[in-house]
Formats: structure tokens, sequence, C-alpha cells
């Protein structure tokens, strides 16, 4: 089971791609294809040949975040982009993994891959830090405006998703809204609150922000605008925190000694926070396993992600869904 | 000018609430009318009449959370909520306080006060720290689904209130958005986009969630539902920060240190985005001025929330958003 690594996509790119798939085949033993300029490939490389889990694939056009994706994923059949896709779709990797334009990988994996039958649009997944474990949040940027179906199909993904994945056994899912009570709401929310209902998952109603931290909820469906000013907004928090404790240890000695406890620990809060950063960002609704990485991701970063398209890979995430949602939102999940 | 203080409202009313008034009587020389049942009145006050400062007006009944806003204001005529929006709009008091129901008190506001001609809906603004003192934010939950010219309502008032209130000249307005490009938002804020743009607010176009705590936006318009979640979110990521600060410092002496700076620091840092705790939550669009507390506020949240409604008062806010909208959004604000 190979992993396509697209190496040529992200702020750091090939450098740190290459560095983290290098780390993932030894620490995992699992085998990457690289999909990039193949000199620009072999040059990081550099003689470097230790590992037989290693191919590439040589695909010289790179899609930049400044193109319209919808016109770069059609005009670069060549780009690492559209040639990672195409090797899932052919079967010779069990999921892709790239730090180039979401956009773009957006674009490709739907063209390329498809959307499952089933799914109208798919959502992008990530997994904040909380204090039981982690809880997975979707959409998180893209759909901005949503169906009330839309959110039904998100949270069937997003228990598959904490269930195959991060074996939670019947996950909490939870309505991401401004209050409790079932007759809190927007529209939006309101609408999909019954429609969730009807549904086998476990639904445990709608939720608020507080609870994406509290470890009470397993998996919180909202609209990607709403998803996209929750990510941020944690880590704008978490940035003002470290500036704010910085500043009070500023005034005495014994202060400056609480920072070396406290300033690294929220450095790491808020790192996890950036989903991409950890472990990546699942695009699910597709008809193959894409992950997303941030554009800054360091060779960790690339290295946890494959971990998770692996993770997604092994434990048929993909098939799970596709059954899922063929029979509609009824059918029972966790069973 | 007095200010009337529901004291029957609030968790620990009335014994907080009278605290908290006479703690304003005493800190700020600040005229005060206890609005509740004068027996439990006195009862706090203890045989305290050392102040002249404070007058009580008799309101035996009390609208609790649990009933219908809406009908509780038209029933409980004595109730010290209606009675201290009756105070102001007969000129006796000159803004109103109460840690009630914020149901009743939007109720009893909108019935009693009526709106601000040109004025949709009324909007409920948080203060958030920042970095650089503190971003407008609002609304934070009285309108959870909104029209685009009703945003421009509450950026108009934002804008006023960063300006009378916390002496911001020309703030800096932003539309709360998935991304900082004029493309991105949802029908929304794509459609208030180009309202805003022909007001002459200062506006800086859309910011991202973490702009509110970065300091580089005054004044952050968004609806009632996406507010809601944003305030929810800060409170969820600051408690588990402090949970996860505290895992860490249990890890050894040096540790233990940093926990006795970076805790108290983090709560205070939570204290604060509980909006109503910090100076309380105006209610900007009725035409008068409420201030609204959190049930569970202190003494010094009282007092902070009096000295918030006689700033609003004595730079006459209310005055200042009749006369901006009433030529409509294009009046200039700032001059």
């Amino acid at each position: 089971m190979k992993i396509a690594v697209d190496a040529m996509g992200g702020d750091f790119a090939p450098g740190v791609v290459v560095s983290g798939a290098l780390e993932a085949c030894r620490e995992y033993k699992q085998p990457v294809i690289l999909v990039g300029d193949e000199a620009a490939i072999h040059n990081e490389l550099n003689g470097y040949s230790g590992t037989d889990l290693l191919e590439i694939v040589h695909a010289p056009e790179v899609i930049s975040n400044n193109e319209s994706p919808a016109v770069a994923v059609r005009r670069k059949k060549n780009s690492s982009i559209v040639r990672s896709v195409s090797l899932v779709k052919e079967g010779e990797a069990a999921a892709l993994v790239s730090a180039g334009s979401t956009g773009g990988v957006m674009a490709a994996a739907l063209l390329g891959l498809g959307r499952i039958k089933g799914i109208d649009r798919p959502a992008i997944v990530s997994i904040i830090p909380s204090l039981k474990g982690g809880t997975v949040l979707l959409d998180v940027g893209a759909n901005v405006d949503c169906k009330p179906y839309q959110l039904v199909q998100f949270a069937i993904m997003g228990s598959l998703y904490a269930e195959k994945v991060m074996g939670i056994s019947f996950p909490r899912v939870a309505l991401l809204s401004n209050g409790e009570e079932d007759t809190k709401g927007n529209e939006l929310t309101l609408a999909a609150y019954p429609l969730l209902k009807m549904t086998e998952l476990n639904f445990i109603g709608n939720a608020e922000g507080r609870d994406i931290f509290n470890g009470t909820v397993d998996v919180m469906v909202c609209d990607g605008f709403v998803g996209n000013v929750v990510l941020k907004t944690g880590e704008g928090l978490a940035s003002a925190l470290i500036e704010m404790v910085k500043e009070e240890v500023n005034k005495n000695m014994l202060a400056k000694l609480g920072a070396l406890i406290a300033v690294p620990a929220l450095k790491n809060f808020r790192r996890r926070l950036d989903y991409a950063e950890y472990g990546g960002a699942p695009l699910l609704g597709v008809n193959g396993i894409a992950i997303i990485c941030h554009g800054s991701s360091s060779a960790r970063a690339i290295k946890n992600a494959i971990r998770t398209a692996r993770e997604a890979a092994e434990n048929n995430l993909i098939g799970s869904i596709r059954d899922s949602v063929q029979d509609g939102p009824r059918r029972e999940v966790g069973s």
C-alpha cells in the first residue's frame, strides 16, 4: 500500500516534503511515491537511496495558489497535484498527501476521483485538540453556505472518521449552535436538527463553542464559514495568550520561570490547533483518500499526514462512507 | 444622572447587586436607583445608609430565566426589569443595568424604549480583550439570522460605541469572514460587503477570526450565531488551556512555579472573555442605554457595568446612533 506525496506542494517544497516522506519511510516502513520534478527531488535526496520504499513519479508542473484551481487542474495534467490524484484513481497509491494549493487539491480530487455517491459536497475535517484527546470538526472551509442535508452528510462522514481512523466507538455527534437547547440555532441548524435526529448516528443534539475543547463531543458539525471562524479564532486566541503570558513574565524573575513552562505549553497547543500542521486535514466525500496539509508544513507535519493517510486507507474509510451514504442517512453507523 | 440597577437580577441577587451598586456609589460618586423588593434590598443594606447617592424603587416581581420574556414583561409590570426600563423611559434614570434574564431585558427594552428609528434589530455588543486593548464584537447573540443591511446597522452602532465610549477615533470596522480577500465570505457577508463599502465608516474589509485578538480591528461585525460561537469558543479554549498548563505544571517543582504566573494570567483572560463579567454587554439599537450582565456576575462586575452605563450616557451614545442612522448608512461617522 503506497501513498502518493505531492513533492512540489507547500512553501518549502520539495525540501521539507522529501524529508517528511523519508521520515515516514523510515519510521513507519511506509512505501511512498514522491510526485514532482524528478531532478529537483533527486537533488533533495542528495544521492541518498537507502530505502527501497521510495519511488519517484515525474510531474514537472506546479499549480500555484494564485491560479484558478478549476482551470489549473484541467490545463496542468502533468502537475504534481493532478498526477498524485491520478495515482490514487489508478490504484497505484492508496491515498495522497499534498501541502499544495487547497483549492487545487479539492478541484483535482473532485475532477479525478469524483464524489462518493450520495455525498453532495466534500468537506474538510480538522481534528481539534481537546481535554480528552481530539474533536472532529467539519466542515472547516470547503463549503461556506450549506443546506441542512449537507450538514447531515458531514455528520455521517465525521462519525465514520472518528470511528474508523480515531477508534472511537459510537462517536457522540453534535451540531455546533448558539445554545444547547433544541430551540436554539439559526435557520440552517434548526432545519438540520430533526434530520440528524432521524439518523442512527449517536446524535447528542446541539453543543456550544466551548464543547469543542472540553471532550464532551466527538464530532462537531457546522458549515464551512463557521468552521473557518472557529479555527482562526482558536489560533488567534492562543497567539494572543502567548503574548500576554510573555508580558506578564517580563515583570520579575519568578515570572520568568513561569514562562519556561507556560509558553511552550501554549505554543504546543497553538501548533496542534493548526490542523494542517497536525496530521493534515482529510478531505472527505471524494472517492479516494486525500490529506491536505498547510502550505507552511514542516517535515514532521508531512510525516504525520502520511500516517493519517495510511490509517484512513488501512481502515477502509472510503468504503465505509460509501456503504453508509448509499442507503441514505438512516443507515446505522457504528454497528 | 442616575443609573437604574435591577437589584433582583442574577444568580446572587440581591446581595451582590447591592454590593456592586454601593461600590459604584463610593468609587465613582455615581447616583444609583436600586430597583427591586424594598425589604430584601434594605436587608442587604443592613442598616447602611452612609450614602445619599442611593435610592430604592420598590418592584417586588421577578422575571426568571424560565419564563417567556415576551409574555413575562407584559404581565409583570412591577418586575424589577420592567420598572428599571420605565425609569429610563421616564427620564428618571440615564441608563439601566441588569444581570437578570437577557431575553427579559431585551424584551422589556424593546417594548418600553422602542427601537431607534432606522435600526431594524438591536444587537448585543461584547468587548473582547485584544493585544492592543479591546475589540468591539457584535452581534453576539441577539440575532441568529441576519440580513445584509442589518450587519451594516451593527457596523454603524459598533463604530459609534468604539468612538464615543472607548474613545477610539475613526474606528477600523471589519466584517468577520473566512478570509481577508473580498471574494471570501458566505452569502450574507458577500452581500453586506459592498453595502459597508458605501458607508463612510472606516471599513477595512474582511477580517478573520484571529484578528479579533491581535488588535488590527476595532469593530468586528458578524451575525449573532457566529458571534455566540466565537465567544463560546474563546471561553472554552481559555478553560482548556488552563487545564493543560495545570497538567504540565504538576510534573515538577520548577513547573509549579510556572503555574504561579501562567494560570492566573490565563484565568484573568478567560474572565475578560466573559463579556458580561467585564463591564457588561451593551444592548444597542433601543432608545435608551441598557447594559446586560451575566447571571453569575460578581459585585465587581455590577460595578463595572454601572461604569460602562455611565460612560455611554455621558457620551450621548444613543443620540449619536440616532443621528447617524436617521439619514441612512451613508452619513459620515467619526466626524
